[in-house]
């Protein structure tokens, strides 16, 4: 190390970090290791963790000292999660868990083993349990589950110099207030919520004003049971940093700040992405070989189905095959197109499904446009297909019904792509995740079936 | 309506304002109609636009007043966006773009025509034109071309007195300050970033206190040239809500808040989805039937690429399939699971890439993982599909010759989707966007070579 990067904070990239622990694990030097990952953000700490296989990232994780590992843990995710939480005792659970903001414990406690859970709540005062139980209460995906029992409320009827006031309190008494604050709630006496303070306005006017004359009433409170993904959608449409949470009756229960958003919305896209793949359960890429290949074989055996009444269908048309082996040929492209075709529908359609611009008012608008772009490319590619068949297989007969089939499987994949999202979410099913199954097996039964179909009718 | 629906304001639904709309259009009675949209935020706006068909979406539009029009373009994406642009005319576009903000206007002013840009250029006093060229010389994808270039700046050798004092001036001056704020930037005489003064310290910390003295110097400044993606990764590990951008030299140029980052995230998480479809450039779900067929064909033409090169292996082995039409059969069986797993190891690959939990000091061990897992599947899977194959053709060196076959395309699949997006990563393509069609040009070649080839030479 060269002087100057010890006189102040150097970051270590993860490649540094990563020979650093091949060096550490090998000559049991730990000292260079700790030095580090002392300046790392819990984040980037729970980063390298993920990104390192089974062995190593124990090894990291044992040289953590209490805190950070709290920290840390909140920053993980799924399977990552829960292996760290399973290597570490109860005792130092507990040391690493206890002085977390009660956002991020509510978060976890559903992880942690129930000793670990009782014997932080023994260790809280009255107020802070009974904040916590509040937050407990609600599904980890709702409003009340994302949010933060600590609301810093005021009153509406005091002037804003008596709100100053009441804040240097805090300060003084607690020696931190909430960090991510920008406004603070405003309550009737009854405690319902009537609007929010910003702090730049508690600042910048006249200090006799009363909270109600410069308070934003516009933004509307979120109730607790909205799920999160729909808060989600309030936060990002309305440009929010916080909002208040209140319970049936409106109120106030709990903030929402922005940061808890921010991972909803990661988190959704994320497991969009892996629905697609079949691996939503699969958060751990480092997980151990068995779990992964049993994650997995399930959606390999549910398209295993998929592939036999594929097959199955084309054994029907066994004669048909032997009889011209250009049939065997030609066949996988036309179930292959509608699939792709299918596919590039319902990802439209379920996008739409999710930023709501898919409603019931439009469906048949909508099928009737992918119908029509489904056609249009069939024709174009059915006649480029067909012309190169006909050419290829010197057989004019055989190139129309190459180009037929594919014109009809790719309005097949149409209907399909558009009908088959919707009735998903109708039925309470991530579209992401079963729907892409379907579509195959629609776009490979029908195309194998009206191609050799055809080509029996015609041909034979 | 009921006399309490007037009373206070009610927000209209979706499929209430379709139903306006509808009844607005057949008797031009527009009244209703513009009653119901008032209440509505932009974004609400901007949704209900994009679910609109072509001719609806342009009534509506037409019916909104300049500065809604403004509001609602921000808040609008891609193809709706330039359609919409694209039917107003220059004069009503500057005057529903003049006063936005800052940064909405840089956002949108890539797809203003460049009259209405000149336009509204002229009319901008020097200082926010030169602000507005500060953050329009940055790419949209950038920090600098997400940030805010009026970050309100304080110096740190001053008192928090003074600038309360400041702030309130501010107020007077302007009327108002900026929107979401919980911070102000601190910088140094010569406009250096050294801070950042969290709004509820300021209130709540000794008015004699120096800025610099409480001021949080731990959260980094953000590079103007920083990535958009970056950008967003930095707010989501930190739980940031602002940060000061700043140019080569360290001086503040700017600020980015979290509802600029928020954006980032859904559209990168939204891009993942749409690229794994090939319908990437394709955001409004009734963009006109030609565009739409358009987008799609090329991708389209990409996969029937595939498919005929796929085709031609088959081809080579059209003897073996008139002899033995099972091959004919169950060949694609063999490609299609192979596309699956791939699909499952790469979706894995990708997103760890995205996280960067995927390293190149770790690939070799996911490689070895992937390869285990997949052989694992293989073996679970080829017994499987074996026996079946077996009894179906009554063959049992068939079912042997099946079962290897899928054995050894489930090792591809681990190993094309383990190093095709690795590769494609490091030359600098997406590859969500290109990974899916080169994992199923090798999972279907490979795929009927192996099992159509062993066939060939052990059956024939």
């Amino acid at each position: 190390m060269t002087p100057e990067s010890s006189s102040k904070i150097v970051k270590t990239s993860k490649a540094t970090l990563a020979l650093l622990l091949d060096q550490a694990i090998e000559d049991a030097s730990k000292d260079q290791l700790v030095q580090a990952v002392a300046p790392l953000h819990p984040a980037e700490i729970a980063d390298t963790l993920e990104s390192l296989p089974y062995e190593k990232r124990l090894f990291l994780w044992r040289l953590l000292d209490a805190d950070t590992k709290g920290d840390v843990l909140v920053e993980t995710h799924g399977e990552v999660r829960e292996q760290l939480i399973g290597e570490t005792t109860a005792e130092e659970l507990v040391m690493a868990v206890e002085r977390l903001d009660m956002d991020a414990l509510a978060d976890l406690d559903a992880h942690l083993p129930g000793e670990v859970v009782s014997a932080v709540l023994m260790a809280m005062d009255a107020q802070r349990r009974r904040r916590f139980d509040a937050v407990r209460s609600y599904p980890d995906d709702t409003a009340g589950g994302l949010m933060d029992a600590d609301a810093i409320a005021v009153r509406g009827d005091v002037t804003l110099e008596v709100v100053l006031r009441y804040v240097r309190q805090l300060r003084r008494q607690q020696g931190s207030v909430p960090e991510h604050i920008d406004t603070l709630m405003v309550v009737n006496n009854d405690n319902y919520y009537i609007g929010m303070l910003h702090l730049v306005d508690l600042v910048s006017f006249d200090q006799r004003s009363s909270v109600a004359e410069v308070m934003d009433s516009e933004i509307e409170p979120i109730p607790a049971d909205m799920p999160a993904s729909k808060v989600a959608r309030a936060f990002e449409d309305r440009d929010l940093i916080s909002a208040a949470v209140v319970d049936k009756s409106g109120q106030l229960i709990g903030r929402i700040t922005v940061d808890d958003v921010v991972d909803v919305i990661r988190e959704e896209g994320d497991r969009s992405v892996r629905h697609l793949g079949g691996v939503h359960a699969e958060t751990d890429i480092f997980a151990p070989v068995l779990t992964s290949a049993r994650h997995r074989a399930v959606w390999l055996g549910v398209n295993l189905i998929n592939g036999f009444i594929a097959a199955w269908v084309i054994g029907m048309f066994g004669e048909s095959i032997e009889k011209m082996v250009a049939l065997a040929i030609l066949m996988p492209v036309v179930a292959g197109m509608g699939g792709v075709a299918g596919t590039q529908t319902m990802t439209i359609v379920i996008r739409g499904l999710a930023q709501e611009t898919v409603i019931s008012g439009n469906v048949l608008r909508l099928l009737y446009k992918e119908l029509t772009v489904g056609a249009l490319n069939g024709l174009l590619l059915g006649v480029l297909v067909g012309t190169v068949a006909m050419f290829w297989f010197d057989n004019t007969t055989l190139g129309l019904v190459f180009a037929l089939a594919l014109i009809i499987n790719l309005c097949v994949a149409a209907f399909a792509g558009t009908l088959f999202p919707l009735l998903l979410h109708r039925m309470g099913i991530d579209p992401a995740l079963a729907g892409g199954v379907l579509l195959i097996a629609a776009t490979d039964v029908i195309g194998f079936t009206v191609f050799l179909g055809l080509a029996t009718l015609i041909l034979m």
